[in-house]
């Protein structure tokens, strides 16, 4: 079973998003973008530090993008970072579940 | 000339940090490392998007490395996320100086 899975990181405590992390690689995701914006992303940079510290085995960081989105406001248009952290099983979480 | 300079970033106004980048190339640096721990990560990610969209031509993202540091507070030892954007000059800079 593949699955290429996001989570997108808000304002909730982290542990909602590591267990939306881990939930997704145990369903045998094998890459999880987590995705924020603003101020949310270091709420996403803990959330994959503590999933693959505290929580995946076989899973690595493949790639971390930033960038910058516009976005519309009601007073006019305002650049956000956001930041892009891709997971990724090295086969190990497919091989046990086909 | 050759430099490779680290920008800390932390709670002041994101513009102060994106200077010290600015500066750091235009002072011959061809690669400035830009980090930050726990909140003020967002701000590290600000700090390169402002310096590259706005400031820096030449310039690219080289790396961008995030990892967990263990801190000592008076309640123990905390686990906190920092990050490592690497902006790097294609050499370009270099030879305008040279």
């Amino acid at each position: 079973m593949i699955k290429d899975n996001t989570v997108f990181v808000g304002n909730k405590p982290v542990m909602n998003y590591v267990l939306a992390v881990v939930t997704q690689f145990n369903n045998g995701a094998q890459e999880v973008a987590i995705k924020a914006r603003g101020k949310a992303i270091s709420r996403a940079v803990d959330t994959a530090e503590i999933a693959l510290n505290r929580f995946l085995e076989g899973v690595n960081k493949k790639e971390i993008i930033t960038s910058t989105e516009v976005i519309d406001t009601d007073s006019g248009k305002t650049n956000v970072s956001s930041i892009e952290i891709i997971l990724s099983s090295d086969g190990i979480g497919e091989k046990i579940i086909s």
